[in-house]
């Protein structure tokens, strides 16, 4: 099996086996009424300032529209970036299960900013218009770049002043953690934050992800939400005893930094061989390549890779090696000198 | 942690969780394009005549859905007894996620039958009024009782000679096969069924369920439907293998057959102690008991339990023992004479 | 044409008619911002003590919707008599536009009671339910029967000890006020109602129903959820026109009294022939009879009727004549004495 | 009242109000089970060479909502340029009322072409995405600009060949007719249109659209979906009454030449000032300036205009008089010379 396709390709960590294995010792109450599911929860609100409410899910399309949903009335839409999972990459999902609308934003790489969601606010309170009421953005975007605390302060206050929610959708954000050297508090809640999907299952877990409510976006709708959107699981203890593990001596940190070391690592050797790197400045664990379809045919011949937005993309995870990087590096020359 | 209050609070059998440790050995391809999710497929067609398609998901609700969406255009319903799951238990998630009605029909056990579907048939084709295109059956029932594999083929003919197609939610399905001594193909396909909620989770998965689309209700829209709904999990392959190990050497029947017979020794105590059993004669691993609300709080003293319905709920799982039965008949007995 | 199918089969009142010819003299903005829809509003305000906010819409059933759609969250459901027309008239337009869940609840005679709705309090809070938020009643209701002020009154006061909101369906609130001799105030905001379908159409209007949001339920929300719910008409003035002609020297009372009466004579007429009304002793423009297929067959030879629930109806408007109860009655005695 | 903000704010022709006055002579069967409906229908089937099925409706929003619903199945989506009355102008409508997704197509003037729709066929099939199924083009577009016949052709040709439907919002179809000089067949069925809504209230009703399903789209859920959509108006003949005036001796084209003259004239007025219009070469009847916000206000003064996507709009109406057109052109002299 070849590396760098996806990070859902990596397995589970040990310990997060180990884990679960631990988990299934005895009978616990379902639904989440059980102490390993208090326990993570504590962990996680550990991390923050606030108390925020959590609830576990099972993919990341659920996080982020459990998420979305606890913030919208019928009328209003969220101001994401044209590029963003729940605008491309979910289904439909989010219009079907909420009926609300996304307008997509265009942007230069992936990342919305002030400047750009300023045009949007001129038609506010117009009832031709849907309402918007929520920005979202993602932390890695789906381009591959990050937000930095302090572009993700000025969203949120941009939408303070708007009268909008910030939701950040953080399928890989403790590999912006890492990458950035911020505590994950510090680039989520203490930059304005008002719910995150805290990603789980692309760094090292089988499935679980984390909705968090801030506390400026906390209601009590958010439970029953969960369970009419199919995702309050029966056996909720293995959910949580993912988590536990995640949360414990920073494995999640610990995944991210070994993905994010060996990204680097990778786009060092292709920087060295001229490769046309979309994201060479801003990247944790993804880069992308502005190739042509005949080298992404030749690479694919020993490596088939996910191609998005016209760009071939490179993953990796926290079980990429230094020889998965020689070993990728060796096909792209190769690519290359077929030329 | 006392036992019969739930079957979703039993541990995952060991040989899923062996299963699932082996499954975690390399790397896969995700959303289910990996040899075990073909294999588990693979297994679950081989239990039927025709070639039905299959799709894992994560819980009994979302299977339903998933199962129940594929069915029906916007303006259609779905018949099902007023105590079915997808009308009591879900939190409306029905609507909310198909946007479709339930037609709540009025049982005198939860069984729906011919007679009591006949006189909805009067009013098809009324633009005022839904269409009726699904029957929703569940077997084993919410109420505990079964659907013979005659009672399950009449309202199939039923269904074809009025233009609908009949749903199973199969939550306990297993259990309903062992105690009838029917084969799963028997229950189902053969007796007409064109979609099966296949239970799992409640059985000894971890949190695995499948739908299965027989001949008749196949549509390439099931794939789309699935994603929509949030439900095609990245890391799929760990759904895949929990079903893989449920079917190697009949272990669903197995784990049925121990929930089925301990939740037999438990009737016969109970019978022996005169309790008034609502479901006496009909049942594969839940009982139902008559009884008052002083009776349910002595017992909850030593026994929590839940009530459905204004009836104490005692369900066994496959992990029950007859020591387990031994203990509750004892806190029964000890309520009883506290009265 | 025969008379007694539907109220709706009736004319445009001729005040009406020319209220909306008048309408037509000049160019008006559109979408509501004219002088005729102002002065509309104001009138309708002026029949309440509190200021509510009023939205025109084209339907019945839009009334209903628009006005349920804003007191609802996304996993909130609507108590309502099984017999209500947001249940069963509707083609589960409720279920579609707004994803909520209508709890129909059995009824004696298609009227809730406290005592009817007190049992579904008993799983508030609970998430894998749906929370009930609304109780809707329809005055007259779709049996025919009457509530009385005080009757309203006392499910208000449920509403209000249980945290739900009161919503009315008056499709035929006119008839309602005449027949009982209240004030419209009287019957619903003085008696609790949060929302009311203030109709016109069924009783001299063309197409024109108002939303009425009383204090309580008051959102900005509404007239977003008008435009969303494909209900904020262009030349808008057209509604307002209707509901200013309906408010001219109390059409509205007028046309419900010549309904009324009408309604009245032909009850006594039936009573006279002994024949089994339903709603012998509460009734406004509706009646039912509780008669044999071979009768309603008889019957339909000179007068085509409408059977709801089993029985026979009849229904007179504000334009149907002594002659015209003369001409049924007739007809009633001829399908008898076929017996 | 200043002319040119919209044509919905002009009046119902007189023919038209008649018509509606000589509906209300007599009761009629409600629904649209009455002669007038039927005579309607049969006059708009007269226009086109195949069968189509026709369904009134009061609002232009809900002509497109209800034509496009009957096409989509859930996972389905619409392509539609960017500026579509259905992506900006509708409060979100479709996604609420279908739960389906619209794609944005970005254009240089708000028309689609094959061009411009071949990239999105690139990613049909993947269960990730949602599976493009209708193309919606306006006809006249939002811009003003005009699609040709051979351009609705091409379009219809792409559909075809890649297995989509084409769906027509003609909110204003007769000025495109009566501008381009072809018959309403030539620009819909003729050219390969599936579904139109044919505008109606724009052009001298006063609130009727049709639904007009050509062939190869018809299905027996569109009455269905008119109802659970709330358009099934009671006295549904008052909408026919519309149709079959605006039918009558080419009420319909007559209205439109009367717009698009006065249209042409101001346009010349315009050119002839140097003012720049965005579409002096493709319109009907509105168009576009692109002035600063100094002369909008200035304007603003004396003609308060509408504005949109940044460009000032005028549009005229079937009673825009040459009167009308000097006046504006007056203030336009005048916001221009203050400058």
């Amino acid at each position: 099996m070849k590396k760098f396709i996806s990070d859902n390709n990596a397995p589970v960590h040990p310990s997060v086996m180990e884990a679960m294995a631990r988990c299934n010792e005895q009978d616990r109450n379902s639904y989440g009424a059980d102490p390993l599911t208090s326990e993570a929860i504590d962990r996680i609100r550990a991390l923050f300032t606030g108390e925020p409410d959590v609830y576990f899910v099972t993919t990341g399309t659920a996080a982020n529209i459990v998420g979305l949903a606890g913030l919208l009335r019928p009328w209003e839409s969220v101001l994401a970036a044209e590029s963003a999972h729940i605008n491309t990459d979910e289904c439909g999902a989010f219009e079907r299960l909420t009926g609300n609308k996304i307008i997509p934003v265009q942007t230069p790489d992936g990342k919305l900013t002030p400047e750009l969601l300023a045009p949007f606010m001129a038609t506010q309170g117009n009832e031709h218009l849907v309402e918007h009421r929520v920005v979202s953005i993602s932390n890695v975007a789906e381009t591959g770049v990050l937000y930095t605390k302090d572009e993700v302060r000025a969203i949120a206050d941009f939408c303070r002043n708007n009268g909008l929610y910030l939701h950040m959708d953080g399928a890989r954000i403790a590999n912006a953690c890492e990458k950035l050297g911020e505590p994950i508090h510090a680039l989520t809640e203490g930059a304005g934050v008002d719910v995150l999907s805290f990603g789980g299952t692309k760094n090292g877990l089988m499935m679980a992800e984390a909705v968090v409510v801030f506390d400026r976006a906390k209601t009590d709708g958010y439970r029953f939400l969960r369970k009419q959107m199919m995702q309050l699981v029966s056996k909720h203890r293995f959910l949580s005893a993912q988590f536990l593990a995640y949360l414990t001596e920073d494995l999640y940190l610990k995944n991210a930094k070994a993905a994010n070391d060996a990204c680097h690592l990778l786009a060092e050797a292709l920087k060295e061989e001229n490769m046309p790197l979309v994201n060479p400045d801003s990247y944790a664990n993804i880069l992308f390549l502005d190739v042509d379809d005949a080298f992404v045919q030749r690479l694919a011949q020993s490596y088939p890779l996910h191609s998005e937005g016209g760009h071939l993309r490179m993953v990796t995870s926290f079980d990429t090696t230094k020889e998965d990087v020689d070993d990728i590096m060796q096909a792209v020359q190769n690519a290359k000198n077929d030329k």
